[in-house]
């Protein structure tokens, strides 16, 4: 291989993190729009979240046309191979992430207002920004292949999910002191769902990181709290 | 190239694909035991069905890592690239399907026999049999590269929406009528939900197989109801 080649080959390379780095400020700002939306109940901000959707997908789709040529045309080995399949893989979390953003962005539209109970806001603050700094922790850790950092977060999600935890029960005491709460609770259920399923896509990525860089999965159970058996049944 | 050579090749797609047939075995068979757990408030099935998640997870690793060196070693053009991503991308979606079936699972040991309200319980059963019979439908299109069957699937997923969001009205009524029914409820309207995105990964799977076979995307929106907004607020 000439060093032409080489040069040409790095730069396609770095052209595909370039994209997964866009993907992620995409994904981040999605994150923040439908947050904010969901707090100052802003419906041109949830369309605007709804509508910009498809760049987050169409970037998904173009990231994984050219890692899958730069396998064919360059066959790379070992730690540029992960680096590839490491792209694929957390454009995937992202396209999800952004997902899950757009569904609270649609969510904030259907509840047309009904959402607004300020207790309940508090919580929401509190698990959207730690949803945020952990996606923004992540892709950090990405930019500068820092496996400790994305290790840092990979152990820290339980603090997402205790915050879920004390969110779900605190809407389920709404739902349960008056029956008209149980409409817009519900969508509130789901949108908490779908911040602390952001928060696991972060986790996601910080394992995908460390097998960019050392090649051996992530071994260890993730340290995650239960989130399912807190609901109080009977 | 050789013959010999191409037999090879040619064995490493068809390796390929039936490793993804398997995998989509495997997710029936999870979606299946989810239910019957639900149903039957059958605890040890419903342990059966998280432990075997897995297995299932293995699998998507293996068809990526398989399907990766494919690509690396014979630099296919074309209709074999969408053959080999179209098993990434199927696979992906089966792991997903695997996943929500798992979260059902959890939730039945959650809920520990709260569940048993008999008219939900149908409303859950016409939902699942339909989840499951889309999944094994679309696999069956792509056991047969066939476009039209896999159309079918995608055009048919308005079904499930209009029996989530009946069943999604049912289960909010009984919230209404008594408060001890609102913990129980939200765990089943966390499984009807799963069972939702169950029908819509098969909808991805239907539009990949689109793709492999005839190499563009599907451009018209799918026609999907709104399952968001049909929660009645204030």
């Amino acid at each position: 291989m000439t060093e032409h080649t080489v040069s040409a080959y790095e730069n396609e390379l770095k052209g595909l993190a370039q994209r997964v780095a866009e993907m992620g400020g995409l994904a981040e700002k999605q994150i923040v729009g439908s947050i904010d939306a969901l707090m100052r109940n802003d419906h041109a901000l949830a369309q605007q979240v709804r509508a910009a959707d498809g760049q987050v997908d169409a970037l998904q789709r173009e990231i994984e046309e050219v890692g899958i040529l730069i396998i064919a045309k360059r066959q790379p080995m070992a730690i540029d191979l992960r680096e590839i399949v490491g792209a694929l893989r957390i454009a995937a979390d992202l396209e999800r992430i952004a997902d899950l953003a757009k569904s609270n962005a649609k969510r904030v539209l259907a509840m047309n207002g009904t959402q607004s109970l300020p207790k309940v806001t508090g919580g929401f603050d509190a698990m959207a920004r730690l949803a945020m700094e952990r996606v923004k922790q992540v892709l950090d850790a990405y930019a500068q292949r820092d496996v400790a950092a994305a290790l840092e977060v990979w152990g820290a999600d339980g603090d997402i999910d205790a915050l879920y935890n004390s969110l779900f029960r605190e809407l389920l005491t709404y739902m349960l002191e008056d029956p008209r709460n149980i409409g817009p609770c519900t969508h509130l259920l789901f949108c908490a769902k779908n911040l602390e399923r952001i928060g696991d896509h972060a986790t996601n990525i910080a394992e995908t990181i460390h097998y960019m860089v050392n090649g051996v999965a992530l071994v260890d159970e993730r340290p995650k709290l239960d989130t399912i058996s807190m609901v109080p049944v009977a």
